[in-house]
């Protein structure tokens, strides 16, 4: 038998290892993969009601029309600055295939979103990864350290830290660097601002967005970018033609025409988190600065890997990501109070 | 203002251009796509129903476990041989990424399904066309002349010639080529044979599925490919995590499901599809002996241009190719009985 070969860059890579998804869902307090405790938008639920089967006989949209102009008035940009992905995955996918070629370089802050670098394998791109200082900010140095990259992707909030960038740095950065700056607002609705405005004088910055964390549709798969029309229109060359379905399409679109909705949800979060953080202080562990959903707290004997088992044997599951600086932490989901306070239990009785 | 820079395969692209999808849908009988005339079936309406809004709320299976094991049920492989994609373009586009670096080569038949060149340009692989003799069949020296190529995409049946390569050449090409063959069996839903069985003895092959056509599911984007475990790897790491959403596996597998309907509305195409070649050829014209669910068919004057026009001022559409062969032709979706009589009619009186 005979395999055809496969390249290179594919046959060495591992591939990105999505976190838990426990098929017992039930028995588990699930905080570690950033899903919102909330449900979707009742608007959501009217929508799916509604929704003939017949129209999936059709192709859907190819750019997603009505739920691009929709994105549009909700951010005050055009449609023609909008692209939908399958997922903000599919935005962050495209993203390589625009703008970088085999053996070029993009670059990364670390710790960050370990997914670019699963990307960068699969474009057999080279992945600079500059770390972040101790407090998880930029190093002064930044724009030096990047300089010849095409490409930067900086997620902000920040993954799995949650902290944040100031927005007169990200300025900074996008108005001397060359290449792209894709900034990966999956977190953003959790924030007290968001970049969407430093667009305008920034030609060469993307945002991308997901429907997956603030607006609770992780299983809808919706994500967009909104830049200039001249770099959308790459991505529009580059994105499967349908690459969102007509399910996708008609739900995300009622989900963000409901924005008191997601304003409430969020702020619900937001009130968590800080409560949350407060009491896992109390508790001796040290607690990132959070604008997002989610805690990158450092447990009192500073062992990551201890913190995610010994809550783990109480069917509480929150991440742990392996290495030196992020071994010492865990990231933990916000949960609705209940599920925090189960949490916050079990590491009273274990700290 | 300075845009960053897009690469150059990806800046001097077309584009795939998809279809017209027509706002006011209503008011045409729409032939242009290959869509099924008839609905999904039932049990995708009971399980749309069915679903709980709150299910968004978490990430789907990412390998999609459940779908899956019906898959390989329903074709009796296991699921390690299957892997899901957003509709079968993103099989086709992981193909790419899988086997074939930029400046290496891929061959393809012409005509055939430009979506594939396409996909070479954005992966900056050279496309090696080769063109099928008159009567769409294959050149005696097609495996010399696609000898030195990484990959081989052939749909069987081919669109948008609707006809069939033999099973004995497919195998008689994989096994002196040297690359993986994608046969794309969008369509072998409608033709008499399927070339799952081959796959056991050709570890090189690859076979990509949709269910935009005869499970009348296109507006869902569910396709996937039956290969080899060590091949399906491959694609595992090149997918998105997440490539295909909860609403999609769960309406694909009630359709996969339901066998006995899939089966019913093929036949009713396929029974449609020769009444309307014999009753087209009455009238003149040419028909490719098709066993897809669309008839290529030449008008009397060879000039598809025109017959597309003629039928578009009626209100139906048809799909028309520029080219020296292909515009000879337009490619004819089959629709219901009653639609085709309409292009029937509009035809008798124009020819």
């Amino acid at each position: 038998m005979k395999f055809p070969k496969v390249r290179p860059s594919i046959e060495k890579m591992q591939g990105y290892t999505p976190g838990e998804q426990p098929a017992d869902i039930a028995q588990w307090i699930k905080l570690n993969t950033n899903e919102n405790p909330y449900p979707p938008s009742p608007k959501c639920a009217d929508i799916l009601k509604s929704i003939d089967i017949e129209k999936l006989r059709l192709y859907p949209s190819p750019a997603g029309d009505s739920l691009r102009q929709t994105i549009a008035n909700t951010f005050g940009v055009k449609p023609q600055n909008v692209v939908l992905g399958n997922g903000s995955d599919d935005i962050l996918s495209m993203t390589f295939r625009v703008f970088c070629e085999a053996q070029e370089e993009m670059a990364m802050v670390t710790p960050s979103y370990s997914l670019y670098t699963s990307l960068a394998e699969i474009q057999n791109v080279n992945c600079r990864q500059i770390p972040l200082n101790d407090d998880f900010g930029l190093p002064d140095d930044f724009v030096a350290q990047i300089q010849g990259c095409k490409l930067l992707m900086i997620p902000c909030p920040n993954a799995p830290t949650g902290s944040i960038f100031k927005h007169a740095t990200l300025e900074a950065i996008a108005d001397v660097f060359q290449g792209a700056v894709l900034i990966d607002e999956a977190y953003a609705d959790f924030a007290e601002e968001n970049a969407i405005a430093l667009l305008e004088h920034h030609p060469n910055m993307i945002i991308s967005r997901t429907l997956s964390k603030s607006y609770a549709l992780a299983g809808l798969r919706v994500g967009f970018a909104i830049a200039a029309p001249e770099i959308i229109e790459s991505y529009m060359k580059v994105k499967d033609s349908y690459n969102v379905g007509y399910l996708p399409q008609k739900i995300a679109q009622a989900a963000i025409e409901d924005q008191a909705y997601l304003k409430q949800t969020c702020q619900s979060i937001i009130a968590e988190r800080k409560r949350a953080a407060t009491e896992l202080e109390k508790r001796g562990f040290t607690i990132v600065p959070s604008q997002s959903n989610f805690l990158f707290a450092m447990p009192p004997d500073g062992n990551g890997k201890r913190c995610y088992e010994t809550l783990k044997s109480h069917k509480i599951l929150v991440r742990f990501f392996p290495g030196e600086v992020t071994g010492r932490y865990v990231r933990i989901t916000i949960g609705t109070p209940a599920q925090m306070d189960q949490l916050l239990s079990v590491v009273g009785t274990s700290y």
